[in-house]
């Protein structure tokens, strides 16, 4: 197909730029030796983000305002306390672990795509994440964004139409003009239905051996790859 | 003072970090020529900025919805066609001449500091300008912005007292953790008022020759210096 139109790649962050499981399960394995807690800190990690989903839906259906995904993450934190043996910790604790979304670390492949990426298309992210939490994570992490679009700054959760159009429209782009690339066939499905052109990442691994979804591309996207490079690879870069 | 409570530096932009009287004379010079249309260029730049503060005025007092800045440049542009000879242009051309604002370049000492900066503090530009016009700037001039905030994504236009508080807000910041950098004394008073802190850069040949306000700090800002270094050295970068 012609990708001359594009004129933007908008990402999904959480499991498509960088691999959350393995981050957090990483430090928190580091902490807990640190703070003697012998637990299985990748189940942690799995339980942490199931709570995801259910946390964003509330906002999404209107029964409750917008708040950011900081203050989710660290409701959502407070479920897990007793049961990973982290209830002795002190607030500043607690607010360090939350902020561990903001330490995240991309896939191997994902830096070196975006960088061949960002010298033909602007990048931008179109996550869930906060403002806050994307712009620390990228100077963490070197992820070279040219803008931080998505969620607070539309005030929505994806898969919420406004997310999307809100990020094409700062861009002063039609949907037209933007490749949604995500590792997630939901997210790719709510862009495509928008007009958005598409770009999937397999990342079976995103949730460990256990991962049941997202194990292929489940429409004809207009790229499918296995690694960001793919991505560049496919739009000619 | 002691700065260790700062997190991150906002920036004004036109003025500030570019140079838009020159960019836009240089270019418009090359399209003079090429176009054989002979005029006083740098005065056109003066003409177009100085329509500027009265378009933003109807938004800010609610005459008007908000509209971004590049429609604001365009309208001016308008009043401008018949006194310097643009008005046989087609509407792709006076585009791109809209865009020349897309396209500033940086004073010489910007990006050495802001590069220096950068290392200890977040980065973010919190101009009139709007998303679309910085991203495109800062890819064709390789600004090294962690975040673009400022009119756009407050939906209002400085010095009101939103555009600085939403920016703020948006990186999770108290205004205290802020320091507004400017090369202009209004821009800086706004911000200080709200509880930002202060750095303003001399800039006395931004308007040229004829220049008649900020040739000089007006108040005892946090930071005064004559270059974008010497904020850094200021904040020990």
């Amino acid at each position: 197909m012609a990708h001359s139109e594009i004129k933007a790649l908008l990402f999904d962050v959480f499991g498509t730029v960088v691999d959350w499981r393995g981050s957090i399960t990483r430090e928190m394995q580091r902490f807990g030796e640190a703070h003697k807690i012998n637990q299985n800190w990748e189940q942690f990690a799995l339980d942490w983000r199931a709570l995801y989903q259910p946390a964003m839906e509330g906002i999404r259906s209107g029964d409750r305002g917008y708040v950011k995904l900081d203050q989710l993450h660290r409701e959502n934190l407070q479920q897990l306390l007793h049961g990973y043996e982290l209830e002795a910790l002190s607030e500043t604790q607690l607010d360090h672990i939350n902020r561990v979304w903001h330490r995240l670390q991309p896939w191997a492949d994902s830096l070196p795509g975006m960088n061949r990426l960002k010298k033909n298309y602007v990048v931008a992210s179109l996550s869930n994440g906060n403002v806050e939490l994307m712009v620390n994570m990228a100077r963490h992490s070197a992820i070279p964004w040219d803008m931080i679009l998505g969620s607070e700054t539309a005030q929505g959760y994806k898969p919420q139409d406004k997310v999307y159009l809100h990020g094409a429209q700062m861009l002063g782009l039609k949907p037209a003009q933007c490749m949604m690339v995500a590792a997630h066939n939901d997210d790719l499905h709510a862009a495509r239905s928008l007009g958005f052109k598409t770009a999937y990442i397999n990342r079976p691994y995103e949730y460990g051996d256990s991962q049941a979804r997202d194990l292929e591309a489940e429409e004809p996207w207009d790229i499918v790859g296995e690694y960001m490079t793919d991505i560049a690879t496919g739009l000619g870069c």
